[in-house]
């Protein structure tokens, strides 16, 4: 059914009975932040349109169309994660309604224009890239995990840019470089809405930052209840069982 | 033994044992932010200087000579909270370690130069104060809760002065005013490090943010785990039990 390539598998997409997702442990392979942002966005149902920028093998725009009826673009820069984003469109028969661009972030607002998307999600790379040592060895997951084609700042950029002025922002990042984004969300007119916290368990420090603004919004900020990723046995949380199986567990 | 005035009470300090506090319920009362601060902040133990500014009653710097043992000032500018304040050290026999200063957070670094503190707490007026009606009749409440003698940037302002570089300050604020907070922080040179959500109970949204920069850091932000104040059973959470009575319970 799937046209998989080298160490692809198609895998279960989670909750998603009827989807299917190609990815591979070496090349990409969606990670829980990307499913935690897709859970934790607001989504429009019917009206308007959504881009999904550094969209990877396409999760989120898979994620996001069992939520949404409206056409969602991805984004993607790597070629090898493109393709395997068209593939997964296509091995879930979503032709019509998504969409995957093989583009760097920084151009789409000057092909698609300024203030056209009511959301604009993304999952950008975590890591600045102070020298080469410290970049992941593997070129795919590097490029994904650091930030050597694009800045936090010009993603920021991108995503004010494309946002209708009252559409939403969503992004996925680590609590580490709050300070930062706050600045930056704000400094290109995203006003910070609604943040929420991940926590690895309870007595941990958080390890992921959920954080939603609206282009020219008011300030006024709420901080949503903390998610805890797993219990004190180790196992996931219910609250994360129920985002990632639902009922189908 | 207190020198009470009108409805003021001579109330036990939560877990010392040993100390007493003056209040009224009209006038000012401590409330728990003022504790989960004096929690919450780091402190230096032998050495260097300690300066709390809207210090109100004094319950900041009376809780802090529980955990360090170098001289601590309190700052107020309501001459009935800071007689309030200097009768507190009296009656707890702390003159050789508190100074109480009747005067406004702005002339601070005048006074005392600049760079001279290790550690700045601050627990300021919640509110904006866009109009009258909004304001709280009561004289002594509205100006402890409004930004009526001091403007949020003005506060921070005062703290950046009077820390050292190196030096810590910590503010108990609301959740709404951190990309403010945040925001005031990097701009006057407090590069915030460590920060705490306090949550009324298990899946509300936070009320109560602590927060804790040092002046001239690197930029490093850790989120501490949430403190949840009440249990489902609307009683104290054990770990707010904790920091209210300690093993005095």
């Amino acid at each position: 059914m799937a046209d998989l390539k080298g160490d692809e598998r198609l895998d279960f997409l989670l909750a998603e009975e009827n989807m299917r997702i190609i990815q591979s442990p070496t090349v990409f392979a969606f990670s829980l932040d990307a499913v935690l942002l897709a859970n934790f966005t607001y989504v429009p149902l019917n009206k308007g349109k959504i881009i999904d920028l550094c969209t990877g093998n396409g999760v989120i725009p898979l994620l996001l169309s069992r939520k949404s009826n409206v056409p969602i673009i991805g984004v993607e820069i790597q070629a090898r994660l493109y393709d395997m984003a068209i593939r997964n469109v296509k091995v879930n028969k979503l032709e019509t309604q998504l969409k995957m661009i093989h583009g760097d972030l920084k151009d789409m607002p000057a092909r698609f224009g300024n203030d056209k998307f009511d959301l604009v999600t993304v999952n950008p790379p975590y890591f600045k890239t102070p020298n080469k040592r410290e970049q992941n060895k593997n070129d795919f997951l590097t490029i994904a995990r650091h930030e050597i084609h694009c800045t936090l700042e010009e993603v920021v950029i991108a995503c004010s840019k494309l946002a209708k002025s009252g559409g939403k922002v969503s992004m996925v990042h680590r609590p580490n470089r709050l300070v930062e984004i706050l600045s930056l969300f704000q400094k290109y007119k995203i006003e910070p809405k609604r943040m929420r916290l991940v926590y690895p368990k309870v007595g941990k420090e958080a390890n992921t930052l959920l954080i939603e603004g609206v282009r020219d919004g008011s300030p006024d900020l709420k901080i949503l209840p903390p998610l805890y990723a797993f219990d004190e046995n180790g196992n996931y949380s219910s609250e994360l069982e129920e985002i990632l199986y639902g009922n189908n567990k």
